[in-house]
């Protein structure tokens, strides 16, 4: 059988990320790589409570087919709790309940984007995000992108230029991969562009409430006048990924057709999971279980940074995120983080080079540093390894160029 | 804010059952327009204990991401049991977890399908594989089916005559909406037919362990010597729909490309989800639990049956299944089954209209009866309204034509 697959799956490609992990699954390995929260601070004794409340009190519902729009009380409870964290004003009607936010980018997706469409992103943006629309057959345009967010002339001018963009899509708070986030000033700007353009705003924040320092601020949403942001959102930075429950809120209209969507896409998401995490908002403090993530991850944080400051070699920058899980770091250009990378697997070091999150020219002297996954000492001991073998490549890089 | 959507939005359209099934959510309605299993079949018990074990053994893996293929011990679960009750031959590397059967359609959809493509179906087929293959574009061609499956001269006609076939999507046991199924004879013909002709066929089979008299057939891709026939199965009439696990089987080269797709959707299925199905299945007898289900889903069917036969009037027609959820019924021509709804509805009775089941020529005087959710006593009582409103109906059609 000679297979006739959809001309799509010619320009996807498997997320370098997915594949890194595989390899680093084995215990001994210090992973940098994932994005993958701290398991340790899963409150699974408060799960197992909850898991049996729901079915002892209401089992045959949740085991149930339900509503495409998500189970009720959690809608509402999301909507509220936007609105008190982010400024927004949503209801429950504005909420669809999606498998995880990654399924919120892939439906975002399918109702907007025709093939040959444009969409904006960050330099870098999140690497998933680029699959997700790709496999719609758009075409992505990188916005110059510095500390504070999008360049808004660098934007405006895009705008101006460019022909049939959908969607602009940006991580305000704590950004996948850099860790950077948004100035308010520029929030402002990015919702007044986007409405003079008429052009949709993705906000993927699955980061927003993890911040160590500084004043939270409020979604792009909340400058929006005429409906043109959707915010996406996750339980699985502040729960538990596992649970795969995530959400878009937005204008009703369009939120209309991501139900629409999603019927087609898998009817709808895994009831049991929605009610338990709405039981576990019920019976437990959620504020008090994120304080205990936003400490354990500032305090790796620091240590990551501390360790960066005090071992990387000079030529190599890094970005020092207020919150999130993420770091950033830059070599001098002639060294590709790849390289890096390989020698780093050796011994038992892994991190995501950067070159992926850029959709269209590569910056292949750049690679991620998750710092929310492991404990403190292999955080060290993980970046001490990476600073040695940095040190090696910028001396052997300076002999190369000497000898030339 | 004028949105652009997606050019797809302007043909896809609402579910017609998940619209019905909101208004007949009140407990006084008498429903046969789900496809819902019978809830109080859940072993909910077993379920509670499932879930404590799966947390309290391995909490922080159960709670974390996982792979996008799905959790191993799963997937070789679904191949060992594919292979004793369908006849075919996979391992665990043939099978992807998917969100529900339904997502395994809509990745099938984005795999194999470009814009303009066509899709050969049963006449009537599924109504939400038609939408979920909508989406990508494609157009559909009703295969003439009769009560053996598709009459094989007629597919081989349209594959001989029409250009960019992608996808043959058929359900060969107990198919939605009729709940007929394939002759072993017929299977045979289609995986030869579609290996000729080098098309891919979707064989969805979520009803088939469900079989509550004669011999169980094996699947079509028993008989599939080039790797072209793709398997599609779910927990959700077996265990629980509420979970959202089910599967696609097939070809590894094809299925890497499924994983693929599914990365950029939603990354994964629910992880606990998988492990507290697994361990169910480790620690009872599935065996035992749709042995119950059979014996329930029989007494419904029969009593379902004998209602009709003794209640519907002479010119209305309707299949009698071995199994399954669903028998479809076909009125007299003039009668459109939409009208018979609304006067049902009236009377708090519900079922689905047949029109939605053909992608293209509607025929309206057809609809779907679920005869695996209600109480037997409903049932009499739901089919004796549909059976007084269809006289009326009758009564008036023939008094019309004298008129005339």
């Amino acid at each position: 059988m000679e297979f006739k697959f959809a001309y799509r799956m010619s320009y996807l490609k498997a997320s370098e990320i997915r594949e890194i992990l595989k390899v680093t699954e084995r215990p001994d390995f210090i992973s940098f790589a994932g994005g993958l929260p701290a398991p340790e601070l899963f409150p699974v004794d408060e799960i197992i409570e909850v898991s049996r409340r729901v079915l002892a009190e209401d089992g045959a519902s949740a085991l149930q087919y339900t509503t495409t729009e998500g189970y009720a009380p959690l809608r509402e409870w999301i909507a509220n709790r936007m609105n008190f964290t982010r400024g927004t004003d949503f209801d429950a009607d504005n909420i669809l309940i999606t498998h995880g936010s990654q399924q919120a980018l892939d439906l975002s997706g399918k109702v907007f984007l025709d093939e040959g469409d444009t969409v904006l992103c960050e330099s870098p943006t999140y690497l998933a995000a680029i699959s997700a629309f790709k496999a719609y057959g758009c075409r992505f345009k990188e916005v110059p992108t510095d500390d504070y967010g999008m360049v808004p002339e660098e934007l405006e001018h895009i705008l101006n230029t460019t022909e049939r963009i959908k969607i602009i899509y940006v991580i305000s708070d704590f950004q996948n991969p850099t860790g950077r986030s948004w100035s308010l000033e520029r929030r402002k700007q990015l919702a007044n562009l986007a409405a003079k353009h008429q052009v949709v705003v993705i906000e993927d924040n699955p980061y927003g409430e993890l911040r160590f320092e500084g004043e939270a601020l409020p979604s792009v949403k909340a400058f929006d006048k005429t409906g043109c942001v959707f915010c996406l959102g996750t339980f699985s930075k502040i729960f538990c990924p596992g649970y795969r429950i995530g959400w878009v809120a937005g204008d009703k209209r369009a939120i209309d057709n991501y139900i629409l969507v999603k019927q087609g896409a898998d009817l709808q998401c895994n009831t049991i999971a929605q009610r338990e995490i709405s039981k576990y908002l019920e019976l437990y403090d959620i504020d008090k279980h994120i304080e205990k993530i936003r400490e354990i991850y500032k305090r790796r944080r620091d240590i990551a940074v501390k360790t960066m400051e005090a071992e990387f070699p000079k030529g190599v920058t890094f970005t020092r995120p207020q919150g999130g899980l993420f770091a950033w770091v830059e070599l001098p250009s002639d060294i590709n983080a790849r390289d890096v990378l390989d020698k780093c697997l050796e011994k038992n070091v892994a991190f995501v080079p950067g070159g992926s999150f850029f959709p269209n020219g590569r910056k292949e002297n750049t690679f991620r540093i998750n710092f929310s996954y492991m404990p403190v000492d292999k955080i060290v001991e993980g970046l001490q390894c990476i600073a040695g073998i940095l040190k090696e490549f910028m001396k052997n890089n300076t002999r190369e160029r000497n000898r030339q």
